[in-house]
């Protein structure tokens, strides 16, 4: 299942059990990468903290940093996320087609930094 | 500037010229990467009909398009990209408080990444 | 098994051979990337002297290097490595604690590195 | 200096004044990353708290976790990042030869992890 | 099979259906990506144009853009492009020791590219 | 120049100064990556005895090598590299419109990549 033991809900204790709790009660569920976290509960806190904050909270609505995150996840190919966060995309109610269409944008934008890297443009367009 | 010459505007004929005037129609100016572009038409105008759909058509708006390109640009680390999206991000309207809320979900997500592949963790929650 | 032929131990006659015996001396184990490299003898030869050289000598410990080693190979989403290197790490007493805090490091910069590249931050601090 | 405003020291106040100050009794600077953060004071607050138990805590060694820093960063070309930690790695007694030989790791480990994927090779090592 | 509904050829109409019919008569076969992108038949269109004309057209031949192809996949671990297009190269002819030479330019530069990164070496060779 | 002191010609003794020999006689120019590598004589040597062999030995023609060479670099966004190859690629005779060319298969496959990994295509077409 990973390469590192899991730490179960059964055998959640103290602070790990209450982390697990608020993810649930969050998301609706507890992904496993927060289990292997559970390795080192200080650690899970923290993450977990930051990761109520950044995508639940502040200007940018919840369905939007879900793309985003599936974005990063597929330029990074890391299949684990990319499954969970299409998963939560169609609970939001994101459709086959606004899937599509967001990782339409990540592939011109993979594509195109390659090839402005890879030119050694200089920006001529700044904030 | 760019390892390969660009094509200016002055120098730019026939389809060429016509993609320039449409692409300053469309973003309000005209960003270097497409003048390098320019060195092979056919290149320039296949790839500014993507650009165009993917960017200005749809059912994402082009605000959330701009977030994805910029946090996918800075996962790649392509500044030339990442100037320009940004600064079309405050034509759009969007502070810095929130450009600064969107690099947050890409760092979220960039490092569980790492995190989840790194353990090797297999999808609990598929879409 | 791979998209190439592997040269196996009971095949591998001479220089290639020899390699594979050096390897299975110094890891204990005969990684099948190696043999995909026998396809190219010169090759083989060539990575292994520079795979033994650089984690096996020099000024910091082989458990540094194999931290590195997965952290990097975490980065790319490498699974081959990240098992292969995972598996080193737990026969050099690794424990699950010790690679979760690895890979929260991996983690950690992979965030930071995307935050800190997309907000074109000028680099205050110089070596 | 960077896409979004600083929030400078001296227009710290509250919250941030003291997660500036905490950062500069830990790493003897501040970094101007943070002060990009500072422009969401929650945001600031649950980083640092993050990096300060992830780099200063837990069994490896700061040294360890800083060439872990500087190999992830280079993977990523984060300049930024990998200007501040080479800085932070000299303080620590770090030698030019240990950055080269940690940096070698990095190149041999970014090598075969395409090397690896690019042939569909199978875990034949597992953990 | 994926993430989303793949449009088959016996539900393909209009446009889509000449799309499909131009890529088996160009390459033979009919990659699944192609039928992903059946859900947005303009986005089909504008990017299977783009696909002929880049590899099908021009002053460099297939077989070295097939060889770009698989390096460039390997360096981001996608598997379902490396499959496709090694099964592409030897489609043309490419032997094992060629697909093993590839790839060794590919692990090259993937690590001499976080070597020079990581010790931001300046360019002193310049086009 | 570097984050790490260079080893420049007048001061190569013994094997450094062969090597450095070496690669002027083979490409013309001593790029300075090899005076950083000359920190560590036994990397530098090995290093570039693989350079030499998988850069100019084998069944692909060197120009081919290099535009793999800055295709793989592109990705990675190596400034160092990109120039320094794309200065080799112009002394091998390549023109603006093949290194667009190339440029244009990276930005192809670095876009595809994404969209295949990020809708989790299965692999139909297999070697």
């Amino acid at each position: 299942m990973a390469n590192v033991k899991l730490v179960d809900e059964a055998d959640a204790r103290g602070k790990t059990r209450e982390v697990y709790e608020d993810i649930k009660k969050t998301f609706g569920v507890l992904p496993a990468l927060f289990k292997a976290m559970g390795n080192n509960p200080e650690l899970l806190e923290l993450n977990w903290a930051r990761v109520k904050t950044i995508m639940t909270k502040g200007r940018l609505d919840r369905k939007t940093k879900e793309f985003i995150a599936v974005a990063v996840s597929a330029t990074n190919a890391c299949h684990y996320c990319i499954n969970v966060h299409t998963a939560m995309l169609k609970q939001l109610g994101a459709t086959d087609e606004e899937i599509v269409e967001a990782l339409a944008v990540a592939d011109l934008f993979n594509g195109l930094n390659a090839f402005a890297s890879g030119l050694e443009m200089e920006s001529d367009l700044k904030p």
